[in-house]
């Protein structure tokens, strides 16, 4: 008799943006007139550079071209690639990997979800709370996090909690972690750490042996000096970090997918026996068996966001979005609302007004305001009296949803 | 302290075909004057069709106009594709299925891995012996295999022989299993089910609870009329099949990375307490957690096949190789081996000569021949004694290596 996973029974049905989804095609249907401003899911509105469409035209070339023609590739992703990303975006910071320590795959997501694949289910997670609910469900599926306990806690996961009364700095848990999971620039909050911070972090993983994932997805829209981009800046980190990083954000990928894992070899876990096991071997042994590799095309298209005129292109649109972020910011602030985040991240965090609820506030917003923005709660306990909203949409709408906001009796 | 899933230890450090490519570059470092003929690992060497890169081309134009810009899709896939698919691929057959009961996928290898992740690991797995390596070390990761023992069988999986002694035509084993893989047209044996052999299944399935993954990667190459395309053209199958397809060795996406699940949404599970569970749904819920959707651009590839251009190439891609088995087939039978499969799939299945064994036959065929084949034991014990080779090489090649065969001493 075929048995199921039991864990999922344990899930909502469905993912948090499906739920606002929902809503909003509900509200549409009422009021089919309204122009809705979308600030919720952080999905990028400008198109790909035109170094990349240059690109993935030649690739596509290239791929009907019985001379030219690529089948399968590295299931680590190609090396034109690899060497592309430890050139620019890790000798750039003093950080030398080795090609074998950077895997290639088709988004951030996939990743940080798969990462439990090579560890034990008997590990203790800790998360920075609100949190990206990928890191929660993929444990929940994975053994990890016991029991939804009515306060919207899982009774297994360790909760940093993270909110203005601590200025979103997450602090050592009462309770050891074996892995922790540290997005910066966070996702939802959109606050960072500085160097001083993250340090304080990896100081701790390597006195107590912890493993951290970190998840850098948001590191190009880093604007603050003190920021570190990468982990791996930090003396050390090397020894106790899986970094995870994204084309999506950065260079509009939400819809072509490619990003990639760092591994370092020198990162290492333990099995029953106590002894050390490289994670770098695990995760290639787990690739190779569950996962084929990236679109050659895809990579391609990758490699051109290094080139001068991709790197060009890139800022640029960094720029256009850090645009929105301090019109949301400013002006939200301006209005009187509590606002976080924004200033090295493309989201701003909003503290609801009058104590009310994260879906009231966004209840409200979109029947007072047309606006969508995403509820805190849905990222976990400590993002309830929150809303965020992200930078990712037009420069008009931006515009627009602030004029909206400006006149908005709250 | 971070632990390892300690299942991976049990594995060996590298992939089958990571192991021939070892032995391949070894033999070119000693012979760098030969020409070496690659029929071993099962990739395309044909281009991309024209309408696909016609296709590929428009929608990257799309990607980079601000008005046609994809951002995320459904992680499910698009319903351009998913329509096209049930279209073209089920209703022509006879079968109806929901859009919500397709899932678009990056390539089968990935989802027979990962399906795992929605089932129990208390489920006995049973495979068919000889076996794509993924179903076994996918089930190791996944803590279902027990231990690996000293004549190559996992503890705990229950292997089905399949050999020239039984026409290849598994038969029900003694353990009845919870969950086993069938993959037909077989790979690596290259034979098929025909109808009755295949409702046997179903039925056994049906009268004992047993969920069948069914892996029909191969089926665009049957060209006999009695070998079902898809496990749902038999009665009750939708109760407890899941129907993997790819994109891959149909119309040459090994580089682009596409194919496609099928979960009928009456298939069910059960939980400890023996109540029925829709697998859809679980599944559904995973891929919305740890998958993002496959790119926008490689699915309107996808598309394109379906298109009567599409289709017509495809039929012009599969016939070329399908002459290369043939071709293959008849010379080694010629030359005196005893060959099976090439008739409803790409596959070549050798028996060695004169019962020695898969890697010795392996290592003579490479030296003497400079003919990369894939040892049969590769694939599990009872595929020791034999070798696959592919239909996937040029013609010019398959034809140049049937002549190095026919004046071999073997």
């Amino acid at each position: 008799m075929a048995l199921i996973n039991e864990q999922f029974l344990k899930l909502s049905e469905s993912y948090l943006f499906s739920e606002i989804a929902k809503k909003v095609n509900t509200f549409k249907v009422i009021h089919p007139e309204a122009k809705v401003i979308r600030l919720g899911i952080g999905d990028v509105t400008q198109p790909l550079p035109s170094a990349v469409i240059k690109a993935l035209h030649k690739a596509v070339d290239e791929m009907g071209n019985i001379e030219t023609f690529r089948g399968y590739g590295p299931e680590q992703g190609y090396r034109f690639l690899i060497d592309a990303i430890i050139k620019n975006d890790y000798e750039s910071c003093g950080i030398s990997l080795d090609p074998d320590e950077v895997f290639v795959n088709d988004g951030a997501k996939s990743d940080t979800g798969n990462i439990g694949d090579i560890l034990s289910k008997d590990n203790r997670v800790a998360v920075t709370d609100p949190v990206y609910p990928v890191y929660i469900d993929s444990n929940v599926m994975g053994c990890r996090a016991g029991e939804l306990q009515n306060n919207g806690f899982w009774s297994n996961i360790i909760y940093i909690p993270c909110h203005a009364g601590n200025n979103f700095i997450p602090e050592f848990p009462e309770v050891r972690p074996d892995v922790i999971y540290l997005c910066y620039p966070n996702n939802p909050t959109g606050t960072a750490l500085n160097r001083k911070e993250l340090k304080k972090w990896v100081n701790y993983a390597i006195n107590n042996n912890i493993l951290i994932l970190f998840d850098s997805a948001y590191e190009a829209f880093i604007q603050e000096e003190d920021v570190p981009h990468s982990i791996y800046e930090i003396k050390g980190a090397k020894q106790v970090a899986i970094e995870f990083r994204s084309f999506s954000k950065t260079a509009g990928f939400t819809g072509l997918r490619c990003g990639y894992t760092v591994i370092p070899k020198e990162l290492k876990a333990f099995n029953f026996a106590g002894d050390k096991v490289g994670l770098n071997q695990l995760w290639n042994r787990r690739q190779c068996t569950k996962f084929n590799g990236t679109a050659y095309i895809v990579q391609r298209a990758a490699e051109a966001i290094y080139t001068p005129e991709g790197k060009a292109e890139v800022k640029a649109n960094i720029s256009y979005y850090m645009r929105n972020a301090r019109l949301l910011y400013d002006n939200l602030k301006a209005i009187g609302l509590e606002v976080f985040g924004g200033v090295n991240a493309p989201y701003i965090w909003v503290k609801t007004p009058k104590g009310i609820s994260s879906w009231k506030f966004f209840d409200r917003l979109l029947f007072e305001r047309h606006i969508v923005g995403t509820p805190g709660v849905g990222f976990g306990p400590s993002g309830e009296g929150y809303l965020r909203l992200t930078a990712f949409g037009k420069y008009e709408d931006t515009l627009e949803a602030i004029d909206r906001l400006k006149t908005w009796k709250i």
